[in-house]
């Protein structure tokens, strides 16, 4: 199972859409160039911020084709799993695993509430139903529920989790994980955060997931490199600029929701840099106004990322 | 559109399942017959009791062909389109749609957070996409988000819904809801609750939606025509011994889910009773255990429904 | 303990000011003369909507003196002991005592995070300090804790406690509570909502403590006493009419703070009935403006107590 | 307002108690001795770690009283005035002026919900009354409420706070806060975490409000002087180091409140080790047991600050 060793820079890839809600393919192949080109260490395709829970199974095995090609094995691919139950999960992930994905993330069921215990039965299942291994992804802002310590713990004692993406926010909680796992190098934790990777790095991460690389991928390869060569002045001086940058994600909230305002700004930005053609997402979230449009084009030029238009 | 006048006691109808996790034919027919013969006004097929987003669409439709025949044209079929994003509602709206159910009970999107703006969207898209009443299902607990009141009206004043169930918890708000129609007779508001079904008949409500109905229909219905007729002090004692009756929920928990402590305890109430041949719940939620089974029978029995063994 | 007999509709009386500050004499006394001449079975001083937290122990004393001294046995009059912990409550409990109450009402403290067991030893801490009945106070949005129904239980059987005044907003749960004290009729619940008080009384609640009561006590009343003749029709009437009233809560939000929309909306009705002298609140709860201000007035013109003007 | 230059080390000093509850003198004298041989670089008394919220104004004199004669000027004592409203923070700002603290700190009034507008307006008013310069507590476990960053820069423009002390657990938005007063380098942040300074260090902050600091003064000030020389590799050393001994706040929870436990478990750590005579808490927290305050000691044994009994 730890083959997969999963570190570094691992972006959350978004998902261009074509005008009538396809996956635009050729839009998705210049976005895995434009990361790998930046340097990154994998590629997580299907999570939250590539809208994951809006597509149906042959859109996302579309994703998948795309993306696994495109990548051609230059880095590994871990794709989402995530739906509200155990079956639908375990369908996902015997797709992914036909379409040659490395990996698969998956977080706790959710609409229904679930039990800690019940948690781990879930990932027990699709662990069974799948010969590839399974990272943990924490995101109760979207699920509702925690994967508390213990119940990470209970999972890697049970073979059903190689690693952690967490998304908690929580940087207190991920820190005791990482206490936790201390004596267990082969257990990955990866952040979530756009903003605090130079922490997460400190305190022992394996790496991290962050949206903002889809715009930035070679800014955020260079934090993972300084950090990693112990250059923590250098880390911090880029995950600042990276900061900076992150403002994009506010401008059109709350005009529209914060989803819509932030994978929209990632589609906006990456619009106006010539990767994808189309910046819109599916429905119901808002596409963002040639007004936000313009906030978010000035933070970008600012960046360095665009010439001043 | 106002031609489906949703009233009365609208049980969300259990989905029983064989124990290789089909849908249990037989027993969801008995399930049917068990609640029209108790008297109720309308079924809620594919609601959160009836396990809905643990279903495929060929799982959700077989609900759907079953139940649509055995209920023949007695009483009106409504089925929940309960899903993630718009797309995938659509789909199965349409399902829904052509397999005959007579409206489509609708929550917003979850996982992804939207604004109240988006989830009005959301619910236009669906209307536009089938022509079908929609009902709006506010279960916060479950999305995550509110269905505000000014969102209530705005949906209604552009004819994307007819009626409402509440399954909120929060009797104060919905109130104010029924004061907002109170000029519009046409909109039905529902409440989810299985404890304060006489409040809401007192408050203006036009029906419910109570879970625990699937085990006892005939005291929902005594106490529904009770509070039409006015017979408050009639409503009541019937609404107290249900209270009795609804503590099987509180048996099993915290050793399993909320979820599977209740819903669990209403199908080991049906399985006890004869109505359907099984207890267990979708994966992941846990099974009730003997020990909780039998809290849940001396329950039921000393509420009267059950003999004592 | 049981000579208190709470019941019916006992007001959380406003606190009016002077405009440096300190406590209106002489419109607290018209305020008690206004609500025991509306028929009120009692008075709840220094509770939320009398800004009991922001009073010192000096401004505390005075409300008591009035209220007592105006109420002069006509009604018993209960005073808030709310403050952040045990010994600060067993403080105001005295004073409290000393001036002649006839009951104590208290939450679970709050700011430095309890357990139940803890909330439990706080009112036996209180109760064991001061001989006078304790009602408890469920007010989770204030305290950031619920008081549970096993908590209510050990409390009342330690006979720590003769009431519950349930400002929780979950009607379900507190209908929960009435069936647990339902063989013990000396045990008074009484509901601090002000639109869903013909839910409680029809649920088996002894009366309410609506803070709406201080513009319009008279109606209170009147619904107090048709739900205890059995006249639901009429009772309901009256709760819809006070549910128009109502409105007045919300004008101001969110301008200002839900607290100061809410409260404020009370003192500003009652300046403009000439029951008060002043409508400001304690610092740093914003006034209403005067625009605010002519949205209540039109109102309360519209419910009949003020002439158009 | 500047001169106070607040940085480094700064433990939220726990309140020893006699058995009758009052302050205890002599231990107190001798936590100050032992944070100031300690090396920290201020003192903040009355903090929640204090027990602030439990203490009435003559015991809260007390403290100050003696904190302030230990320390002597060789570090600058912050005191909190927590309480409920501004006028009772008036009252204990006064109270701690005329008792010769260096600096106050406030956070957003609770119980009763407030806007963002409303706390502006408190802490002006406290600025206004007394002469010290004022660090904001964003603290919203316990006040419900978070210091949101538009407030905290109205605040430093309206000149009414020097510092903010951020124990809201939220890295990412107090990473946030200090990229808004980065040009701004008279405006102190500091974290109230125990397990995440090295983190904030990194992020900029000036230093920390670490409860654990009263058991391991020493351990802190290591860890923060490793960071400002940019010794990132020893600070994230100590900091794993102190992650160990912070076990010990879980050890009696649930058994009592988070609250109990944590403040509990730095009180029972300081008796072992001889600094304070008595480990009890004021009413209701409850006191560790003996079984809970082995699994402390041993904790304490294995960081090296006890000799194993």
């Amino acid at each position: 199972m730890n083959q997969l060793s999963l570190h570094g820079i691992v972006p959350p890839v978004v998902t261009p859409l074509t005008e009538d809600m396809q996956i635009d393919a050729p839009s998705l192949r210049r976005v895995v160039r434009h990361l790998i080109d930046g340097g990154v260490h994998g590629l997580f395709i299907l999570g939250s911020s590539s809208e994951v829970v809006f597509l149906d199974p042959a859109r996302r095995a579309d994703v998948i084709r795309i993306a696994v090609d495109e990548a051609a094995g230059r880095v590994p691919v871990i794709a989402g799993v995530i739906d509200t139950s155990t079956d639908r999960c375990v369908e996902h992930a015997r797709q992914a695993h036909e379409l040659g994905v490395d990996g698969l993330v998956l977080t706790a069921p959710f609409y229904a509430r679930t039990s800690q215990t019940e948690i781990v039965d879930h990932f027990c299942y699709v662990r069974d139903a799948v010969d590839l291994p399974l990272i943990a992804y924490d995101i109760p802002v979207c699920v509702n529920i925690k994967l508390e310590r213990d119940t990470l713990r209970a999972l890697y004692e049970r073979k059903a989790i190689v690693a952690l993406k967490d998304s908690s926010g929580d940087d207190g909680n991920m820190r005791m994980v990482m206490r936790d796992f201390a004596s267990h190098p082969d257990f990955a934790v990866l952040t979530g955060s756009e903003i605090t990777v130079d922490y997460a790095m400190l305190g022992g991460a394996h790496g991290a997931v962050p949206g903002l690389a889809n715009v930035d991928p070679a800014g955020y390869v260079r934090l993972y490199e300084a950090a990693k060569k112990g250059d923590w002045v250098a880390a911090r001086a880029e995950q600042q600029r990276l900061i900076e940058l992150f403002e994009i994600v506010f401008q059109a909230y709350p005009d529209v929701s914060r989803n819509a305002s932030g994978v929209g700004a990632f589609k906006t930005a990456m619009q106006m840099m010539g990767i994808i053609a189309h910046r819109h997402m599916n429905r119901p979230n808002a596409v963002l106004s040639d007004v936000h449009a313009a906030k978010v084009r000035a933070i970008v030029e600012k960046s360095g990322l665009l010439q001043a238009g």
